[in-house]
């Protein structure tokens, strides 16, 4: 077997047949949907086509084959290049969606989105992203080698932008990468110089390979993005350096249309019907739109041979395991379908005490819990491991990927995309951690999880003004409310030992989305549910979560030597929580009542920033103490009765 | 007159003492709070006294002097450092403040907040954000510097850590600032290899001087952080050279502390009273806690006599100016108080027209208008100003500081921060612009200028799933709530021109906090206020934000000729707006309904994300048409009179 096409079939025509189909596949597809970006693709054809036709391993007939090669195209924007590719290496998309690029329902949305389209490996758009969740993959597939070294060894390809390297994440994520010397990624930039308000040079003069190099990465430069044997050697040089490597690829974005290329106009319009004609005529480009021309199909073909062959030797290699090693292979395969072990939810329910302790340290008990039962499950925090209760093990370095331990660094945005990254990768169940105040750093990140439907772990801590000393800056006041806002976040903040553990179970027994824990720094008592009934009938409910559960324990025993019936609830997850319609009911949460005033007659919480002291003295500052709550409580419950 | 010491004052040893007084004071704060951060002060008091006593251009007695040097802690947990200093120089923060430290309603909060403390520049604790805002004062400076030459020409200085430099908001202002090249911003880094897991090298090997070199920074080592005089000498060239200068400074963390210097455990806990009872007395240390030795006092005290000196000459050029150039004159002391000018209303309104037209389009009308009679609006995009209604003239750049649009480049968080640094420096009413769904990206720095109380104008346009082809990640559904949550942030979008020029107004009239104004991407009509009003008795009430209000008076409409009496109300703010009590409540807006529900009997809304498709289609696929709108009210009223 070889790994290389014939160089007969390469020819110096069909590569530029090739790279033109690619160019006005994405042209077309954005002339038909009269929206899109046609520049990125015309600009990048060459290092795409020299990339799939001599380098990506993968076999389109099984977009899931655990060992193929990755590719994210962090550039989303230029889905169109993407959609191309797929359909001219026979993935299942076939030329009506290429005609309904940017229509409802298609295959071919704005922007790639995992799950929609075969073969896209992850949702970009949002710049910057797609080269962290690359940074994530490849540094799964170490950490997979590690574990299953005849199943695992593959690389990592993206192709980023000028505005992916100009983003705050690609530093943490290269830095990153150079830290863990993730040699299986290598990264194309698209140097076109043109951002969608002019030249880079209006905004930017960063010396791009000098930056990497102080990472890290081997660099290497190609001055003519269309010389694809330039390319290919840069390639091959990159895979064989043990570095990480980024290839700054010169390129002319809307190459070859008049008028246009090497300009801003060429970003996100199309380019008309006038200009498309010319630019095919220059190009000597004489095909219907939508073609790929036989002598291309054919390449493609032969290259997806190579794939296939790779994939069945892999096969073999998966049964050989099953025989010599069948535990460590059934293994393998179940981290891959990403089910959850029996014995989780025993596990986890061991944890459970009676002692007073915070949530963060309940779940630090719930994580080695899982861990013993869910090797996959790896992560860490954003250098809050201790703070925070994910302490995880041995750390992952360059010298050894057996490791569970994630040291992300003070990178929470790095640390969410590069576990999306290793989410969609698979064999992993990923976790991350930090203070929730943080999780504003982390949040666009956390959206593509939910967008992107995969099951990562927020672990996020110290989560109101109960924080105390470190005043405002590091107190949550509205972020549980935002956190709800993310659709398919599932948002649990447990009130103790119990709870945590069920959170736990939830976050890891949910296979299609992420969860967020919500935890406290300080400590919890484990009250018993019978707490939270009353003997009388109910007339008053006191719905609460997390350290607040407690804290409506304690106000309902008060108000029930009063006479007055009232229950309390914590609903782990609020979006699951009914209210009693025929109760008066009362909701305490530590930050915005903004949607809890359309659940509860009185809702209790704090709509203004925190302030710096003993966590104690700030809770009585804003209102949360028992007597203040009973107080707020009764007063309602006097007007009420005058009405 | 000098700006500098005699060297006879400043010997060795009062040097030696005011480092320990620096050291110690920090010390005894946290010890006294039994809580916060002594090692970073430990190891950063040499290079803070070096400045402070060499270089810091000051007048403590007028902490708002419009060309004082500004000075950022970016490693603001190292808050206990700024107090040592803003008390030994004479700020007005009395040792009854410091023996207060993090305690409820003190001047010595935890993290340092502006407003709470004189002589504190900027609210800092969320790391990597200090150096940002430094950025954003540097570059407010040279702009000030362009417009008002004899009264502005500072440096602004920032101590950051290894933190600050692993956030990628580091890459987004460090890259802006070397490539306006900042030359009066010198920042020092407490490179102390030691965050709160551990090791830096766990998490990063990065080549910081490298890196800041690869963004144009001139950049200098000190390799012994207690040595004053090298520290003193690298400020100095740092000082004379035109880029901006990084100054990697070799420090000890918790020096001086027996088995804790070093080491993670100097971070974040106090020494305890034994370990500090013995680092005092290492250090010959035997005054009385939060003493300042009459020596240290006696240099400090010189020291601002020359920033005193100094400031009383800016105050005659200031009054040379007022003869030579009255109306330049009053010009910068009413940007300087932030002022609005008359005429502002008045020039918004005038934009107003009759066709219809995106809020975006509305808004660069506003803009327009602005800026002819507020010089000090200035701003930009990130990278998005044609399609965000942003584009203001000529672009900044190092050559050219006079003018007012400014290329953030692809930096939304840098941005919001660079905006931050602008606002608290002085001087300018900043903007910044991005898409609605990229305000996730910036939301950090957008918190502290809500926390710091910061007149900066967020634009956020294309701000529904009406954006279309783009698809879901470029559409925003929970944004707009999501912006709400955060305490004094004015979120404000408007229908149309007259809207939009009211919420320019608001937004610029307002001093002591932030805006958002939620523009959209399409066309809206400019329906007049008749519209909104039925003539029967009122039973539905229809409330309705941006692109949402046309659609409910087209519904509205409908319902009329049904005989149903509807009022469409359009609160441009909805904090403010209060529902009809005796009305049925309907409200639609095109986002999260989590609020929503709490305030309306029907919210119409989207609690999903969005989807790729031309705007028409997909906001019909989400139910937001005239016919689904009235359907659903529709269906309401029939089973509320069934009910």
């Amino acid at each position: 077997m070889t790994d290389t096409l014939d160089p007969t079939v390469l020819s110096v025509e069909t590569d530029q047949l090739a790279v033109n189909t690619l160019r006005f596949l994405a042209a077309d597809m954005v002339e038909a949907a009269n929206s899109g970006h046609p520049g990125m693709p015309m600009g990048a054809a060459p290092m795409a086509w020299t990339l799939w036709s001599r380098h990506l391993r993968h076999d389109p007939a099984d977009p899931q084959w655990p060992d193929r090669d990755r590719f994210v195209l962090s550039a989303g924007h230029g889905s169109a290049l993407l959609y191309g590719l797929l359909h001219t290496f026979g993935y299942d998309l076939p030329v009506d969606e290429l005609r309904n690029f940017r229509q409802l329902g298609s295959r071919t949305p704005g922007h790639p989105e995992f799950g929609d389209t075969p073969g896209v490996e992850s949702t970009t758009g949002p710049l910057g992203q797609g080269l962290a969740m690359s940074v994530g993959m490849a540094l799964a597939e170490r950490m997979m080698h590690a574990r299953y070294p005849e199943l695992t060894d593959h690389h990592t390809y993206a192709i980023v932008g000028d505005g992916c390297l100009m983003e705050g994440v690609s530093h943490e994520a290269a830095s990153f990468a150079g830290h863990h010397r993730l040699g299986r990624l290598v990264v194309l930039w698209d140097d076109n110089d043109i951002t969608i308000d002019g030249n880079v040079a209006r905004a930017s003069s960063d010396d791009q390979l000098a930056r990497f190099e102080a990472y890290g990465w081997h660099t290497e430069q190609v001055l003519d993005g269309t010389d694809i044997a330039a390319i290919d050697a840069a390639i091959t040089r990159a895979k064989a350096d043990p570095r990480p490597s980024f290839i700054a690829v010169r390129t002319v974005i809307g190459a070859g249309a008049p008028g246009i290329e090497g300009t801003s106009k060429a970003h996100g319009a199309p380019l008309g019907e006038s200009v498309l004609a010319e630019t095919k005529a220059l190009a000597g480009w004489d095909h219907a739109p939508f073609t790929v021309p036989a002598s291309v199909q054919e390449v493609a073909a032969q290259w997806v041979q190579l794939g296939e062959q790779a994939h069945a030797v892999w096969r073999e290699k998966a049964a050989a395991l099953r025989k010599t090693a069948p535990d460590r292979a059934a293994e393998f395969h179940r981290v891959q379908a990403g089910t959850v072990p029996a014995g989780l939810g025993e596990a986890l329910r061991a944890t459970v005490g009676d002692a007073p302790r915070a949530t963060r340290q309940s779940s630090q008990a719930c994580l080695d819990a899982a861990r013993g039962v869910m090797p996959e499950l790896v992560g860490g925090s954003a250098d809050l491991s201790g703070s925070t209760g994910t302490v995880c093990g041995d750390v992952v370095s360059r010298d050894d990927f057996s490791a569970s331990a994630i040291a992300f660094g003070i990178r929470e945005f790095g640390m969410a995309a590069i576990m999306n990254g290793m989410s969609l990768h698979g064999g992993f169940r990923a976790f991350g951690s930090t203070f929730l105040v943080f999780a504003d750093y982390l949040r666009p990140a956390l959206r593509l999880s939910a967008l992107m439907r995969q099951p990562v772990v927020y672990v996020l801590t110290h989560d109101s003004v109960a924080v105390g000393e470190d005043g405002p800056t590091h107190q949550p006041v509205e972020h549980v409310e935002s956190l709800r806002l993310i659709p398919g976040l599932q948002v649990l903040r447990p009130a103790n030992d119990a709870e945590t553990a069920e959170a736990w179970r939830l976050a890891l027994e949910r296979t299609d989305g992420p969860t967020a824990l919500i935890l406290s720094r300080q400590a919890l008592p484990q009250d018993p549910p019978t707490k939270f009934d009353g003997h009388s009938p109910v007339t008053v409910e006191i719905v609460a979560t997390g350290s607040e559960v407690a804290l409506a324990a304690d106000a309902a025993e008060v108000l029930r030597a009063d006479g007055v019936g009232v229950r309390v609830v914590s609903p782990l997850d609020r979006s699951r929580y009914v209210p009693d319609p025929s109760a008066t009911v009362v909701s305490i949460e530590a930050g915005s009542t903004s949607a809890w005033s359309g659940i509860a007659d009185v809702a209790i919480g704090i709509d203004t920033f925190g302030a710096s002291g003993p966590g104690g003295e700030v809770l009585a500052h804003f209102g949360l103490t028992t007597d203040a709550v009973v107080s707020r409580i009764r007063a309602h419950l006097v007007r009420a009765i005058e009405n």
